[in-house]
């Protein structure tokens, strides 16, 4: 683990906490359960709260502007709350019953609670910001809300893409890039952002975090097909069971290459599909260049991700670190 | 209808429908049919989209503040956004199926898009307001997140309260102030806020919108009981039948009259209330005061948002509207 991201859990969680503890008892049973500091009955637990990545990105944004990381904590720990309501909701949306090796909160409090504490965490994240009621506190809350937005429309793009059988590999990738890459390159720019640091410098963090939000979100697409359980967490080839539109599967049935008609009726077909139907259909992607493509997208973004960080002055643990913690989410471990 | 209200509608009316178009299709057909603004397939309607009464505020605010009602149309817009996110979500939380004689939009859609439009409707409020980078955006926007959070906190309450027998009058109507009277007070003080006018006009309005709100929420109690379906658009006694501990149930509850103890069995009885029970709930709220209670107390907080509204220099048909619309939705019309 990259040496930011264990700072970003010193520093950033025990602010995470004074935060939710700001909300009604009841709003905040929840959000002290989804980020594990609490089981469902209220009792303290230190579960892990996820990886801390955003909030790293945070700290590391606002060293880039030339401030110690404990300047960027504000900002981390809005980000972390945004990131938060967002899966707080999609685990709703997506049915999906774990998360972080515990039952998510949805299914223990109920999709009411869980819908009030999500949006709790938007509020919160917003109202932490505009408390410093600076030019400079609305300028990160602006960065926040419009990250925000572009995180609402690639979700909202992802539920119509379920529907489709004509998403093309373009669509697929504009999602991708409002849905997790706006996020990160928020994270990567807010710290700076909050500092009042030059347009030049935010911008060319904005582009780093939004590449590498790019090739994160291609790294756990091949992940989600091709990751070892123990890596993922998941089954082995989950996202093809849950024959998920990812971006290996959209540019195999966009490749052109006659494996994608067979791919494209495996996995529109109305029949639960067996091992040997998801093992065939990994293999179809190989053949059709889905995992190929991935593979060298996620490279190509990663490289542009550092070509944006070279562009601007940075010290050099600083540069390493970001550098690091890209390596880090983008590592394709089988 | 007040003719603040009917100008906000002419105002707001093409601004709400230019900030929702900024959303993606899908979530942009929720909203939009949420709003009335179209059919379930997308055609345009004109449904009612609601009173209007927080955007008329919001321009009445503006206005108290020496500005033409126009520049309170962002103000208005963002405070509706927020109060139609609070409906989206909670129409999830309540399970309620119809409103504005139309069926509730996660009905139409399902759950999960329905919380992604609240969610738009949540930051797209937010990014207006911080869309102005000037420190008024930003008080605009605190004002905003303030009421949000509190807002959140109310219906935390709320939530928590129906699983208790033992709500003290105090507790209910804390969490009125907070779940109706906030917003109102921010749509009652934001377009002055926006404008940057002095504090202690702005403390003014807020404190006229919180004493309004708070006899609106008393008011809407008592119509939930005694109003007449004409009136309410609902069937007579609802509340009781969905067992509401409304104000007026909570104060008989706590009244230490011998009438209490039956009604809260009945309340709290397993078996389906007959028309005769919620009849004999209705006679036995009235026998200990609670009736009473929740009407004084309206004329009450009407009087003290009067009181709030004295304190300040206002044009004269500023404060006329802002009291018309104070009288209007405080009116009990049985």
């Amino acid at each position: 683990m990259p040496e930011g991201v264990a700072l970003a859990r010193d520093l950033v969680g025990p602010a995470m906490e004074a935060a939710i503890a700001r909300l009604t008892p009841a709003v905040h049973a929840v959000a002290a359960y989804h980020f594990g500091f609490a089981d469902a009955a209220g009792n303290p637990i230190r579960s892990g709260s996820g990886k801390a990545l955003r909030p790293a990105l945070a700290l590391l944004s606002a060293r880039a502007a030339g401030a110690p990381p404990d300047r960027g904590v504000t900002a981390a720990v809005a980000v972390e709350l945004v990131h938060n309501w967002s899966l707080l909701h999609d685990d709703i949306m997506d049915n999906d019953t774990e998360r972080r090796h515990r039952p998510t909160a949805w299914t223990v409090f109920g999709v009411g609670p869980a819908i009030l504490a999500g949006d709790a965490l938007l509020a919160l994240a917003q109202d932490l910001l505009l408390e410093d009621d600076t030019l400079k506190g609305a300028w990160a809350s602006r960065c926040l809300s419009a990250a925000v937005l572009r995180l609402i429309d690639g979700q909202g793009e992802d539920l119509a893409f379920e529907k489709r059988d004509d998403v093309t590999l373009a669509e697929c990738l504009d999602m991708a890039g409002n849905k997790t890459a706006a996020l990160m390159a928020c994270a990567c720019s807010i710290g700076a952002v909050h500092l009042g640091a030059p347009p030049t410098l935010a911008m060319a963090l904005a582009g780093f975090g939004a590449h590498v939000g790019l090739a994160f979100q291609l790294t756990d697409d091949l992940l989600g097909i091709w990751g070892a359980p123990e890596v993922t967490g998941k089954p082995v080839r989950a996202d093809l069971r849950a024959r998920k539109k990812s971006l290996p599967v959209v540019a195999a049935l966009n490749s052109g290459q006659p494996e994608a008609a067979e791919l494209g009726a495996l996995l529109t077909s109305p029949e639960a599909l067996t091992e040997g139907d998801l093992v065939r259909a990994a293999n179809l992607i190989v053949a059709a260049g889905g995992k190929d493509w991935a593979e060298a997208e996620a490279d190509a973004q990663l490289a542009k991700a550092n070509e944006s960080l070279a562009s601007i002055d940075l010290a050099s643990d600083v540069r390493a670190e970001l550098t690091a913690i890209a390596e880090f989410i983008t590592a394709r471990t089988w």
